[in-house]
């Protein structure tokens, strides 16, 4: 369904059921996410670029080599900057260096299948304007090697951690600092994982106090609350 | 379940499984919450405040009018300082009126159902140091009300809000502000709410992008976020 | 298993187990729903034009651009009147223009995946014989643009309302008006929203009192409810 | 959690969070539902009935023989009037039998277990200015009963249809009439019947295209939007 | 996973593990189910053809066209009686016209998306030695053409009731007869259907007190214990 | 819920909601479940011992000692003949010791915790005209226990097969007979048992193929069933 | 339910459906669980301590201060040995204090709630002949209080790991040793805990490949388990 | 998801985000899982051999026909030793034929369709040193063929037992030994069994006090936890 989002935005602006303006609206609202059609996303980024006074980051979510392709190829200009990071599939087109967040956002993820997400939700707190480090394959069962890096998670401002499973790192991680750590449950695993409802419960019943939730996979939301948090 | 934890953390220390410093500790890391035994929950509060170089507040949530006496009876000079709030069952005993949260907290609420949850979660950020204000009986489906409270919506640095039934309430407040909205889904409702499954999920579908989730009825736990946030 | 249903009528009525009569009587009953295979639909709308006394409109939903060629190409004389709706996958036949709902429908959505649900309500609503109206992109996190639409709203008779991920739209609008409202869950969104079970909770918690629910992504079905209460 | 409300609504104003007019605009502002302190509901009623100007109706649920003592005793002047409803849990205090509504509800119901619920229904419709009449007892399991009311059913501008189990009712129900039938699970049952949930999933796909649904045991909110239909 | 079966089946006899006549026991032992690799199943029917002492029925549920075909090739012998019954894709090979059932079956379904799995049913009984006939298309919303049929059904000694949606069916034709009636909730359906679950949970709880059974969808297993029955 | 049912019959016959005859009809129709208040259930049994000339047993389930010296006084003349069983809250009055049922019913149940569901069934089927004899605690981790008892199963013409837990009995029980098996799930067990449904999805998912299930707890369904199989 | 079992295997007894030696073969056969009734208890203890050649422990699981004074009344001899164990509500007599288990259980917890079932794994090990040691309150939130213990568990051969909330703690544990850990999910916390769902759910998914998973709350079941592999 | 792991692996270290010695770490940490692509597995598995000294034997789960040429291919000097196991989809190169396990694990399972799964636990127990045998077509619905094999079974010292549908045969396992019992739930079967759901309740509630459970279908785990209770 999400895949015909777009191809409906176009299509009801084709049919003058929304106006131009609200549809560039809702484009510059938000850092553009799930574009899915190569020619379709092309085409709102080539018009977002036409704005030039704003210095906006553009973030394409969810997309893959062949809207990468399309993106730059509609907007020459763009070539130097746009970027294709194949882990997570964004796109990002990067307009400014400002860094408006005040201090470190720490990505943290315990195992390989989880880093698409979390790789999603560093690229979205790079483009937002925050400093944004990852801190990968630090998984509950090999407790040390987080341990290794308690000193790195104590300079964070805000922590962002990653994991499916059963969604245990955050309560580690919740009790070694002080700062807000917001869990995003993955889908990965299989059986009674149930497509990262076991995540999402047991971060839902974390025992460190200093944990909120948002919705599985969503690594571009727990991006978007961090760097809320990080302008504060 | 829970109405044992306190009688068995005595029992403990009584059979020498539990050195009696760390049953202080742990009952000083934490706000004192879900006492429930008239007799522990006066023992724990009366060595708490023998240690009076301590000027931490003390919070008693699940609390009732017994287990309000027997603080009061026990602890005769917090006599002046115990209150018993029996909307949300919290005693709170106030030894520091120092305010070290940077901003302002507003908790946001929809029903009359939902005000224990939310009291709890108010009176929690003003223990542990912030300016916390309610905003109570702000429905979605008296979309008015809620928009008539949008300049002191505005000032908050944090807001916390409390819904149960669907659970739209945070969605609404989330479009309204640029701060963090931490949300609480309550157990009130019937039949489909599923004791609060409901809400929750509707709040963990939220379509602002600046909302994260706590558990069920977890007013404290809102708060502890909301707290460590406000202090960053 | 729905793309069976139609050739497995059709088989029936080969193999004399379903007598001809009988399967006309089904199709001429309701509005023609959930054609797959384009031969078949083409089929059937060809025995539903041969009634020419008939005047009734033929509507069939989740349709694709090869089941639109095939009833072009097998009804010529429906060459002028057939139309493929692309945002909900319907293809209407218009054979009568007379309204005979007495007032008017308004269909309001909040996301712009919930738009192929909301078109198919839209277009049902339409060919049962009712004056119908889109009002689209007024999510509640965005309430001030479902507000400037509040005089609108105040003349509709009934309101379907289509929303994905919390469902908090029906409320909304149930709260800003006195009519009936009918709540369609649709299962956009991801992880925790369950294949739209989140915003099906959601309606049926509504805490506004004119609000009720069909089956998620059910449009066809919410205009039947809203086309016979505005035959009243 | 529901037994709460009144008392903290009260609560409130007596800590003066909430003021006194918003208080009785809350209690003026819909029949009184879920009252439960008998010295509580006796109060608002009291206060409702001050308005001597008002006419409106007033209807207590989830009422029990407490409270109704409590209602008489307080309000002499009602003694006459205030009615309550065993069966339902329903006191009805009747100021005016002015009928708005412009046709006949139809209450129907299977089980003798679904008539509380049903009789909540009725009563609210009757309240709300609605010709409201029962039929109960007419399972499908016992077909033909329900079939010797058929022509009393074709009469009805609105049927609301309550039923726990299996939830079948408003389905052979909704293809006896032409009319906007309003299904209601009910919590009957045991075992797989989990609730309500049986009897409201049945509800949901209902093959019948003119039936919609509320919550679980909603007899009120059912009667609300009946009458809301039954007005237009 | 299903489909790995036949496969691993004659793996296993490859590789020694599952001695020949063991699997030919279990080829034996039951009507054949769930083949799917044409040449695979065409394999099994062979060897099972080769006891031709044996008038035993063989019946293949789930097969398609290709798997058609490798039979029909495979087993020149069986040619004539060889029959593909694509509704429900069921092979047949008759082999026996005996009827060792006592009684009339009758297999009642409601929508045309039931059939198939009725089908399955229909044949399953008839291949088992039982009369069978089908009585489809009289679903609850339309009662009265179940009710024509009353005298049909008070003939049956066992019922098989195959239905989707809310599962309603099951209750009234229980209503109607005094002998068993074998339930199947069926997959069809979307949304709140759940796959089949709302259909079971209504069987389940049905108000008719002599129904019974069986998981979604399967057919084959209510025509065994309806044949197991009718031989009584 | 349940408790209210006798109740309100009898309000309704005594408002003149439902006529008495029919009353004493649905009173008559099945055997008399589920009465609760000792007054209640004492004026039906008078009443339906009234009518001498029937000779129907009388059966009420899920009685206590209360309701049963309510019966037994109130009816000095069944003081013989009415009898409590305390394992299963049944009370029977036997007026008929005639046997309708062809053969022999065994209702086998695995652990003591099922026994008033098993003895529940065994009662409702000899109540109703069928020899039927128990073999209790013949669980599956002891199957040589099952096993000693397998010539007693090969008598029996229909079996009832009561488990909770994990419901695994009804499956080797059907291996080992060529009878129909009627699975009740018991709501025994805690944790994942869920109230019984791990006993009622396993008993779905039977891979024996004489196995049907009612409802949990169902013990009285499950005796209606098997009582109507052993009449055939 | 669980508190009617003992009562009906003496009834069954009594009623002659129950030979004795098979009720004392049963009792004799498991340490006694779930006893509830105190004179019922005392009755079967009586009985097992009759067999004074044996010197089996017994043990009575969920049992509370009128059961332990019931046992200790009606078993004088044992006055000295038994003892009640209040924490988790297990009486123990200890009849030999023979070690079969080659090596050390440990029995590992997290919070203060989960203490009663971890006693009951304790006690329960201890009763069956092994050497089994506490580890309580070493939950993830504050990771290196369990870090202390690390030589600790080093020693162990089987860790039986109890937790509630997310469960995470047998990963952890896990990661850090090299023998079977046996997890137990509690039904400790609230609203999303689902009774202990989600903790059983986070064990089910641990990313730590030698811990397998046990019924909520069945530390009696865990160290069954723990026994039978500290006795390979 | 699974898919990526591998590929993100190798980027991870290509980008210099994971050192290459970490990653050969977690390499050889594990038996290797869940490879996918042929390229990377052959790349990985190249990588290991390379580790001359290490006589470790390589698993990978998962695999397919096109991953096996591409180990073969890759790896000239293995192509004695690797083999395809295609029933389970394990590639296995074995290094050493060392047995360090102590006793006989048997794998037991019920239905063909749980063979897969079954292999992946017997070919990864072997891998890791134990003397396995599988024990198949052992289904609770013919026990007798089950209790052929008991004297088997006596000799094992670890049991892993895989079964699909109701999951029963652990509990009947578990009955006929004294050592523990691995269950596996399988995500066969179709309906209620709900992706093997329903399997793993029925072996939560097991009734045999020696079985523990795994994850669906995680054949893999299973081995581990045998492996290391067999090395005890």
């Amino acid at each position: 369904m999400k895949e015909r989002e777009l191809h409906q935005l176009l299509d009801l602006v084709r049919l003058g059921a929304l106006p131009p303006d609200r549809a560039v609206a809702r484009l510059k609202h938000l850092p553009f996410e799930k574009g899915k059609t190569p020619g379709q996303v092309a085409e709102i980024v080539r018009s977002m670029l036409r704005h030039k006074a704003s210095r906006q980051n553009i973030l394409i979510t969810r997309a893959d080599a062949a809207i990468f392709k399309a993106v730059r190829r509609a907007n020459p200009s763009a070539k130097s900057t746009a970027k294709f990071h194949s882990l997570s599939g964004v796109i990002t087109i990067e307009r400014s260096r400002e860094i408006t967040g005040k201090g470190q956002i720490f990505v943290v993820s315990a195992g390989t299948s989880d880093i698409p997400v979390a790789e999603e939700a560093l690229l979205t707190a790079r483009m937002m304007g925050n400093r944004a480090e990852p801190l990968y394959d630090v998984g509950v069962a090999g407790i040390h090697r987080l341990l290794e890096h308690r000193e790195k998670l104590a300079a964070a401002r805000v922590i962002i951690c990653v994991a499916g499973m059963e969604g245990a790192l955050p309560s580690v991680v919740g009790g070694l600092v002080g700062v807000p750590v917001i869990a995003v449950p993955t889908s990965t695993g299989y059986g009674a994982s149930f497509g990262g409802v076991a995540a999402l419960l047991g971060m839902l019943n974390s025992c460190a106090s200093n944990v909120t939730v948002v919705n599985i996979d969503n690594g571009f939301g727990a991006a978007c609350v961090a760097s809320c948090i990080n302008r504060l």
